[in-house]
């Protein structure tokens, strides 16, 4: 509690209606307060601070002159959201941001109704904000009304395609809508043209000029090459708005570019656009991200997200860590890979430090390719460098690779194309809560012709995962890992290249086997530990691979046992599910078996640590426990597990 | 085999090779040859029709400059394939177009070196040329080598986001590669600007002149309000379009508009890039749909699919109906519930008539929206509509709905929001083959927390499935069903609402249950008919719901029978897999019960009849009837069965 900053105007605003009466200075002071109230949270819980840094001015301006939560103000991804949190009746709990039971790091439906429409990934919001708008014009929702939707959208998103489609629908529908860029590349764009000049001479008072000398240097902060990924992006954004010539062909009325740290700009123009619009408008607005705290200016991610840090310093306290990350583990062998093979490539879909491309980036740029948030081309593209003869690694969060789903069913498995897909984040992923858990992977992955499916016990098996994966060069195959710090395992020297569809025992024991799919298996592990101490020794077996199946060992471990128990870190219709086939398949089921398929249960699960959600889950080690004295009859002290 | 076309130059090309020789004059009636034989095999086996005869004269160009199957050449979607297959060695059999053991009506790598990368749904063509053209320049395919990539996308297929990211990426690579844009709505772009008539005048020596009048009426031509998505699409290619100032800005040259059926203007501006360019290259070719075939010319929808058909004439020869079709019996009920609630309203991604929404836009034209190809933004627009209020209906095809795969979760399903997705095309389609068949929804699906799923196991029961999933306003739903005709049962005066998570019973039997999930249940009606001739009286039911299941119903079989059997028209990990996991966890297992889940084979299935596909799936009445002898142990006459 201490060294809270002062903040006596926004001490008085409880809902955005108490901002109503404020001057416009005493707005501007407001902004302020937001800026360090944002900060010293932040400071205490960690989470994403550059983005709302950046947007404190604009949030403090939109809630000023439209009407939430009658006017639906819908923010892209919601990482910049916090300030926006702070003004809308959850300063109360800012400081549980992304805590067990706290607020979300998101915007989201059933926290608040200031947030019409939750988000996590990325280029939703004009989507979104289009449904509202016809929605409205429909008299969709009479008993509330909906008056006016607003997207924020940052420059990145706006350059995916699901952004692009939704602009090409939304200048088509021609409803009064708006659409916020919150460029905070620092670049402004190349002079306005003619029609721009026009609108801006028509709603903006004040030209914009102050930014032009911060255009150079901010890309140049970046590793090389996404430095090129990420220019690429900007540039096309840009292009879009050099005198916003294509948002007018595409049925935008455009204004901008516009400083999006002067308050008095931003009142005017949205204060206009709000009295005049009727049809569809952009507003281009450039901000800094990190913008007001030194630290976060001075950060190469501009403070994108933090640990727990000293607000005067910015210094972050991060736990040591005890082992390499998963994540690190994959970059480092597959740039050993990429030494020994030249035809070794990799594409990311903006996510190169997130995946550990940027560790072969270093070496290896020309084979490294950052293709922006673009999932749905990342993976064709990949499929396309396979058919010409490279080997190709698509390296994507799973939650994220749902975005290029079609593309792995239609354009890789269709055609039996040998891209590997390195399956980051799978799993429960803790504070980016439910919009982010990797969950559903292993069953729409599982079911595709031909396909080889790994998931890594531990950080030693992602390196022989890598390395098999390398290997397969007929057919397409994919491996899944956590986020997070590996089990601390010792490493080999390199990866080892494992027999295909060959699971591995683990520990031999009697009446039940555990047989785990993924990092579940060290909680397996601990399971038949306490279980043994109990007079029960489990088999537990490492399966390694749910495609193909090592029916082998599967089959031999229903026989042998009384009882069979699958676990793995994914939603029904995955590993479990293709057991159980094999084993309804073999007439196993027929004569009796205790088969039992430990997945995640059938509900969203909120943000906590992965250790907590997984407990949620009922899949830790005390759970496996229980389903096994449960299965094999034997009384349990205490709870009585469902 | 009667009047076959006189093609005396036609017959001297087996490969593109042979036309090396040809001087432009021949080529020009090469065209004309590969244009009649187009026809002609058409009449005879149905199929895509108009798109091929639009790029006669750029196929031949293409053909004659490039060198494939070195160069790699992408054709978009697929529809417009017939003459490049014509003259890649295909043409004695290219009079079986889309039968079963014939050629496919798209591109398919296993089909011909000259295919480089297959395809059937829209907008993948740039990655994959980009993917080539990359491979190429690192080396991937040295035995072979690669030489240039090309990607022929239509007008249509550019408006999807996927081909927004692709040319994204494409200009930030800088690679040498052609992007050929297929403009076939026979409007012209707006004067050119000042850098394309720069590359206007560079490349090409005649400017185009002839199509200008041609501009107005086509868009008439389409149904209101569906003209207006269409119209919406073709404008934003054009304001791309517009002096070319976006390609630019992304990293392209800019050469067009230039016209397509001009085989002199093809083939010096083909040449000219070929020789010249050294980045990616985008030509703006305009073509006329169904050109030189007055029958499809004059058609609204320019000849783009047919049956067989008279040549002289252009009349069709369809086989008369038996029963309405899914698609219109959605379409009906649909407009019927339009009609009593004004909430209701529909999303469509650029097939009115193919999903049946045409029926409801000709009387609620407000209501019905079509997106163009972009079933992302669709299912989150969706969502939003369900947000402010509505009651929106997405009617998507379940293999194009895998586009939007990743918005079903994190827009629709975490936020629970009541999406009512119309599942249109489930299951395996016939002529189009692998690329569109239906086989994963069902389990990509059924593990979303909180969705409902149903399955129309025929006409009368999808009536009440659109009213069952319009009355469900608390949480995502969505019913599935067959392209095709339905069983010709007696259709209800009006859908009735279904009780949520609850299945029928179609006969009572003794000994077995077959639980059917879909219309494979006249099928297991008719193996239950052929058993009963045998002695084994198998009990039928109808799940209806793949969730939430009907749990009373399937334990009750399960303890009733000795054997249960559930069948679907979908891969593993859906219905099937959830009836497993619900028999496991009650312990039904551990005491023995003959258990079967029939699945969609794990395989992809070429285009046949949908009878011949479900024969080949082993998923027709007579492998019911065989698994069901074999489950129960009984000998049977013939061939035994895996």
């Amino acid at each position: 509690m201490a060294d809270r900053p002062d903040t006596p105007i926004l001490d008085r605003i409880a809902v955005p209606a108490d901002m109503k009466p404020l001057s416009d200075r005493e707005l501007e002071q407001l902004a302020q307060e937001v800026r360090a109230e944002t900060i010293s949270a932040v400071s205490e819980t960690g989470g994403h601070l550059g983005a709302g840094l950046g947007v404190v001015e604009l949030t403090v301006a939109l809630h000023a002159v439209f009407d939430a939560p009658k006017d639906r103000i819908v923010w892209d991804v919601g990482h910049q959201c916090y300030p926006h949190k702070i003004l809308t009746g959850r300063r109360d709990r800012i400081r549980t941001l992304r805590c067990e039971g706290g607020l979300s790091g998101f915007t989201k439906r059933s926290e608040s109704p200031f947030d019409p429409f939750g988000a996590g990934h990325s280029s939703t919001s004009i989507s979104a904000a289009l449904g509202f708008s016809v929605a409205r014009d429909l008299g969709g929702a009479p008993e509330h009304g909906i008056g006016d939707a607003v997207a924020v959208i940052g420059d990145g998103s706006m350059s995916a395609g699901m952004a692009f489609e939704a602009m090409n629908n939304a200048g088509h529908l021609n409803r009064r809508l708006f659409v916020i860029l919150n460029d905070n590349d620092m670049s402004i764009a190349p002079p306005v043209g003619a029609l721009s000049s026009y609108l801006s001479r028509l709603y903006a008072e004040e030209p914009f000029q102050e930014l032009k000398a911060a255009a150079k240097g901010a890309v140049s902060l970046l590793p090389a090459p996404f430095q090129e990924g990420a220019r690429r992006a900007k540039e096309m954004v840009k292009s879009m708005t050099v005198g916003g010539t294509l948002f007018e062909e595409l049925g935008f009325s455009y204004v901008g570019p516009i400083d999006g740290h002067d308050m008095d700009s931003l009142l005017s123009v949205l204060r206009t656009v709000h009295e005049r619009a009727t049809g569809p408008m952009l507003i281009h607005v450039i901000t800094k991200k990190g913008k007001g705290y030194a630290p976060a200016e001075a950060a190469r991610d501009r403070g994108h997200a933090t640990a727990k840090f000293d607000v005067p310093t910015g210094k972050q306290h991060k736990a040591p860590s005890n082992a390499p990350s998963y994540t690190s583990i994959f970059g480092k062998e597959l740039t050993r890979l990429a030494a020994e093979d030249d035809k070794v490539c990799a594409v990311t879909a903006a996510m190169p430090d997130g995946t550990g491309l940027n560790l072969m980036a270093e070496r290896y740029p020309s084979r490294c390719f950052d293709v922006g948030i673009a999932e749905q081309h990342g993976v064709t593209f990949a499929a396309a460098l396979a058919a010409g003869g490279m080997k190709p690694f698509c390296a994507m969060y799973s939650t994220f690779l749902q975005r290029g789903y079609d593309q792995v069913v239609h354009d890789v498995a269709v055609q039996r194309l040998p891209v590997r897909f390195a399956i980051d984040r799978a799993g429960l992923v803790g504070a980016d809560g439910a919009t982010h858990a990797g969950s559903f992977d292993i069953a729409y992955l599982a079911n595709l012709p031909d396909i080889v499916l790994m998931a890594a016990a531990d950080e030693a098996e992602l390196m022989h995962m890598v390395a098999t994966a390398h290997s397969i060069n007929d057919r397409p195959s994919a491996f899944r890992y956590p986020r997070g710090e590996g089990v601390g395992v010792e490493l080999p020297e390199q990866g080892e290249v494992l027999q295909i569809g060959k699971g591995r025992m683990i520990r031999e024991g009697a009446r039940v086997a555990i047989l785990s799919f993924g990092t579940r298996l060290s909680e397996a592990e601990a399971a038949a530990e306490a279980l043994t101490a109990r007079g029960i020794s489990p088999t537990v077996a490492d399966a390694r691979f749910a495609k193909p199946l090592d029916r082998d060992m599967i089959l031999s471990l229903a026989e042998n046992h009384e009882a069979l128990i699958t676990i793995e870190e994914g939603a029904i219709g995955g590993f479990g599910s293709h057991v159980a086939q094999l084993l309804a398949e073999e007439g196993v089921f027929d004569t009796g078996l205790k088969y039992r398929s430990m997945v995640l249960p059938d509900t969203f699960i909120d943000h906590a640590s992965p250790a907590r959600m997984y407990e949620d889950a009922k899949l830790s080690a005390k759970d496996i426990e229980a389903k096994v004295l449960d299965v094999l009859g034997v009384a349990q002290i205490g709870e009585k597990r469902a």
